[in-house]
């Protein structure tokens, strides 16, 4: 499988190059989609025209097969024949909120609440990941009668006015005026303020999650109080990172001794994506509300809050809210489908299993590229923290950004990560078998050689 | 048609007082929904438990048919065949976000196109009505550097922090401190300040655009300066309302002057609710940016801003925003099949001719029953003010409060809306032919004298 010529010569990508990397119809996409759309978006420098999805592989208008090891909301994999029947089905009977009794929701409820502790046992149906952090906002507000929030640097959580002030990966100037809002470092132990280094290693979680302290300080002498912390617990915007085991603990309890909830942002970490069927049970802590969103309907959009009955009964006594489409009888459909695969495919120990393989061969590709600074992240989201020079640990930013466009053009779809952009980020869906990890390796291993071997690259 | 045991004598209702209202499964679901949902939000005192869909009617578990009046989600009828099938189609083949290049979102975008005026041609996908006036406000402010918002008196747009801000339906408590909002007084020309009177009807527009002056000064002398103008142009939370012909038209002018853009909510206004194809053309204006979510999917949630290509222009150079399931290839598909079967099936002249018939038939009403006081509203939006007394126009809230209950006794789904909660909704799919209009009034005239007549109920 090692065999550099493997995907190269392989006949199902020989038109990628061809017309200068797009043919007629792509030209006309573009230009059609130009009249319409504002600014452009697309990914790569060629654009992808898929027109259909399968499992781990995607297709361009060519027939060109792309292995997928970036997209997160398809976790069970594109066009997975559970959820699309579970669609299918119940789209031809009923669709309406619900404000009406109807099985579906209370079933999809169930099956959420199946997977939680059980102390999770109220359910709140949205539509996407911003929709369930603005509700989960809303709620911490409401019960413990604070403003203030605290988030991770460099962070994201969506795209509404609230949930962009909370995104501290957008510039300033974007997010406005926040006095409501504190940013903490991440807890990177091979870049950030505390490190690895064999001594002092067990003291790493405390000192990170003491950076709270004064978070929760500022926020408390802006008159905001603290309402939540609110973290992804994968911190996908961050590299993807593996916290100190006892970091959200120590966190946690700073948090709620400042009358605060710990929220739990699992639109990346959740429904088996770390190899536990939530994120934050890597940690052996239990938020007191946690969300998710993309990948709980597989395209449907459908996304939930899930808290305590007695954080929810609190807020439904002094608060009103209603979604339309959330919990409507598809989008339960969708995902109890997704969650019902999930659990007969046994997902979690498959993504441990796969995950650990994927990270082993990674590491040794480290032994051949020194761009390879470190491999971190859990399960089925790894990123590759890529350096000019070990030692030094600066950030090969520049050539990191070559990579998913040089990756692409080998049949691979992978993304980048990190405040330096210098991450990759390896995130299939969780179906991906072994076979498809090698190619990747394949793939990777050839351009991590053309592009270092090329000194401008360095 | 009009024999009053045409619908209490129709075997297919035999079940509904069953069992005190309702029957072992929907104790055993109202029992398991409350372990996992936060307060009730049911709708009727004894819920209904729906099935099944199609066209204008819902089915409960016991096979009782229901004449769906207020669903507006499933304005082309529910289970509408053609949306069924391009779901099912699409959902088969591939669901991915707009960042790759996929035919479906650039048709999908250039069938909304067709139905807006020309200047309007840019469309950003999004999944809800909130998530779409929460882009139109971030557009707004972006293009005009200012930060005010005026909206209507007891109005309601969603649900997000910001949003509910906006919603001035919510009470002060839950809405917080807001000064970048000011909300003016609806144009209700049968209760509001100014009336109709025979005398000065051609003053009416002017007088309540007049209204935005005042918040203008007030939103500039609080250094918010004025963002935009928002409104929903059949006024849903306000009893659904004709507004004076040149009212749209005035307010934009002054709107202008001071800087704003002008806003349409076609949440509930567009796609041939009122009898043209979207709200705002009822009254010859354009509106700088418009957006609409519900009735644009038939369930499936999809939602969409346009705007100018200027506006659309300037925010994206100075901004950065993504939707994840906005726009993706199923998303896209269901919202084209809404759009196609709107056009294929001339749907704005069926809801003139239908929504004309109901108009007609409520008014005929109004003759027998004093208790109504007006019949408002544009095509198949129609709204009844109940009153207590045609001369003072008190509002008659408690008798109003007791109808959908009784009219769900005799098989027909309809709301409430107005400040005071004395208006009956009328918002059938639109797919509503006159025959289902005709049990509707028989059933209307039933309860309206069943209530009536008890004179507890005055």
């Amino acid at each position: 499988m090692k065999d550099n010529s493997t995907l190269s010569n392989n006949p199902r990508m020989a038109h990628i190059h061809a017309n200068g990397g797009h043919e007629a119809k792509e030209t006309e996409l573009i230009e059609r989609r130009g009249k319409h759309f504002a600014g452009s978006f697309l990914f790569y420098h060629d654009p992808v025209h898929l027109v259909r999805g399968e499992g781990v592989y995607l297709y361009d208008a060519q027939g060109n097969e792309y292995l997928d090891f970036y997209n997160n909301v398809q976790s069970m994999g594109h066009a997975n024949p559970k959820v699309v029947e579970a669609i299918r089905e119940q789209a031809g009977i009923l669709t309406t909120h619900t404000r009406y009794l109807n099985e579906k929701v209370i079933e999809f409820a169930e099956e959420a609440a199946s997977t939680l502790p059980d102390a999770l046992e109220v359910c709140l149906f949205v539509c996407t990941g911003t929709e369930a952090c603005e509700l989960a906002v809303r709620i911490a507000r409401s019960v413990t009668g604070s403003n203030g929030l605290i988030v991770m640097e460099n962070s994201y959580h969506g795209n509404s006015k609230l949930v962009t002030e909370m995104s501290t990966a957008y510039p300033e100037t974007l997010r406005g005026d926040t006095p409501h809002i504190e940013a903490i470092e991440p807890p990177n132990t091979y870049r950030g303020s505390f490190r690895l280094d064999g001594d002092n290693d067990q003291l790493l979680g405390q000192q990170y999650a003491d950076l709270a302290e004064s978070a929760i300080d500022k926020l408390q002498r802006r008159d905001q109080g603290l309402a939540a912390f609110v973290c992804d617990s994968i911190f996908d915007s961050n590299g993807a990172l593996d916290a100190p085991q006892d970091y959200f603990q120590k966190l946690s309890d700073k948090v709620h001794s400042a009358g605060g909830l710990m929220i739990a942002d699992e639109v990346q970490a959740g429904v088996c994506r770390t190899g536990t069927f939530w994120g934050f049970e890597q940690y052996d802590f239990v938020p007191d509300i946690v969300f998710t969103g993309k990948p709980l309907g597989a395209g449907f959009p459908v996304a939930a809050v899930f808290t305590t009955r007695q954080i929810a009964d609190k807020w439904a006594s002094q608060d009103m809210y209603f979604n339309t489409f959330g919990g409507n009888p598809v989008a339960s459909a969708a995902g109890k489908a997704v969650l019902q695969f999930a659990k007969e495919q046994n997902m979690t120990e498959h993504v441990q299993a796969v995950g650990a393989y994927l990270q082993t061969q990674l590491v040794e590709l480290a032994d051949k590229h020194p761009i390879i600074g470190n491999v971190q992240g859990k399960g089925l989201f790894l990123g590759i923290d890529l350096v000019k020079d070990r030692a030094t640990r600066e950030p090969a930013s520049e050539l990191a950004a070559k990579i998913p466009d040089a990756m692409k053009q080998k049949g691979v779809l992978i993304g980048l990560t990190g405040a330096f952009g210098n991450c990759l980020k390896f995130r299939p869906p969780l179906v991906v078998e072994k076979p498809d990890i090698d190619r990747v390796i394949v793939a990777l291993d050839e351009v991590l050689s053309e592009l270092s071997d090329n000194k401008d690259n360095r």
